[in-house]
């Protein structure tokens, strides 16, 4: 599968802007490993420099949500879209980050239930209350 | 909007499964309020009953993520599905439940980032990388 | 709300295949309402025209599938993808051909269902059993 | 593929409520065969004791839908939702519960049309009729 | 993996309309090659039909946007739907009618964009300005 | 609707960073106008800031893609993800930037035959050609 090539080390090193990404990359995770992401995402220079200057921020940068709850957003939002290489990507890295079994299955019966409520909602077609506006 | 009736106390009153719901609501939620999805649901009692038992064992009985952290996906699952009735309950639950304005917005940056990156992925057709694999 | 006009009936009088598209669907309903979808696709009168093309031979012409089934299809699709008109519309001409109460809760059921265990392969990555391929 | 480990039976033996849904499974199938559906859900006993419960009562117990009319609205959904795994395996759900080619054709065609009108009412932003309102 | 049989051009050729599509299809793009998608909607020649028809007025008739934009929009939708399949065959399309790594990448983060911003506008429910409405 | 408050332009001056987002915005748009969208956002400044930004380079600064196809693109996005704000406030945009009724009407066709061919696509499962991989 694929739409685009897989950059190897060897054509990122020909590319300053994407060997600067990978160089960042390897450093910011502590591992010489770069996942298929980002060598599919060098095809397109700019968009792998605005994409991982992203991440970084968005899910590495100290803040009020911690790293593994991050994940566990991310797993969500990844399986209503039926990402599977996020899905992928993301349930290692939330297990890499201490995702526990008992986590992993409250977090897929929370996921269940809202795409469950989700569906009946709409399918209602209810109007919101008036007591949930701002 | 509604493709069905919302049920009054007074009609909830008369249908012994959907009174016994309604109270048992009250009861765990401390409160007398009940949200415009029961009284939706309420003209299916049997999946009245289901759905009120399923989020109890789900939502509310204690476990490895915390009732917040659990609403944070809910929100996730809901923008991604659409569902503005479940974005509008379960922001204002998530608020009930201590969300802080900045928790909120890291919230938003994690789902954006993950609607960008699953499209990323999906325009790209990556293969999954073995590390990733269980 | 709405990004184009809704023709009145005067309006679609001075399009030759707007009105020719009204007065067909007036016929094949027998009925002198024509909702808001048709009101605003008049606009482009050959999406106008293809469309209720389709939708006569799709919806309307004798099959394997009886005409309520169709509609419980249709309300399961317009449900996922969120779409209020449709499920409103929907929902409506389902009762006009017969869905009972008992039946319109059975489909809530399997929709939800399936909006779960939808998500649970997907977060689970379940690779297809040989059994079930053609 | 996969995010969790496929329990084979010798596992699924090894833990009593794994082995009771299991033989469960096979009682009311009348099959010996598990699909890898239920050996990816068993690494979390809870949730695959609540999922086949419910789906017991969902899609098996008598009611005003058929059997097949539910697999239908099944594979509806699991289209709309992108999930492989659930087309294949409710596809060859509706064929053993008799699905002929018809049937499978005009399923196509409601789905299809279905999917093509919600867009436009979505692209049209179009205001739901004063008459589909219950 | 499929969900139905791939018609070889022997058995296409065994059925009158079915036969007519494909050399229909052989000339309308001038080449041999007849890929997946319509040996697999083979297997409803009705379907086939209308979806080959329906395709050539709005892919290739002359209009007001030129084949390769309405490419673009094809994988746009493609991908938020996540259709692997559908990615793969319009990615090879849009770069048989000219697409070059640039417009790729600009492809990419529009619809990266959109994503994010769709899933703000969501979950932030913000009411639709007056200056937008027609 | 809303589960932020509107910030209005009072509220805007008195928070530097919002100030400052909103001028730039007046600025690039030449319009004292700013949409709801901006004032939701400015609940959470850091991501007004980044959203406006990226918005900047994605959507205004010169490329391959001409600013009125890269609207096209962004309306489909937001029409699968079922967005009624965004499909409004691009709609608005693309007029804005001289998008014919022509131009609507086949943008229209192509996501309706996109959205219908993705489904047929995943409801047969269909493995991608060779001739399509990269």
């Amino acid at each position: 599968m694929g739409t685009v090539r897989l950059w190897t080390d060897e054509e990122a090193a020909s590319d300053a802007r994407v060997a600067a990404v990978f160089a960042d990359i390897r450093v910011m995770r502590g591992s010489d490993f770069i996942n298929n992401f980002w060598r599919a995402l060098a095809n397109q220079p700019a968009a792998l420099e605005r994409t991982w200057a992203k991440l970084k921020v968005v899910m590495m940068e100290p803040g009020e949500l911690d790293p593994l709850t991050k994940e566990l957003i991310y797993i969500a939002v990844s399986t209503v879209n039926g990402c599977g290489y996020c899905v992928h990507s993301h349930s290692a890295a939330a297990r890499a980050k201490g995702m526990t079994e008992g986590q992993h299955g409250e977090l897929l019966g929370v996921i269940g239930m809202a795409m469950e409520t989700n569906a009946l909602a709409t399918a209602l077609q209810i109007a919101v209350d008036g007591a949930f506006l701002v």
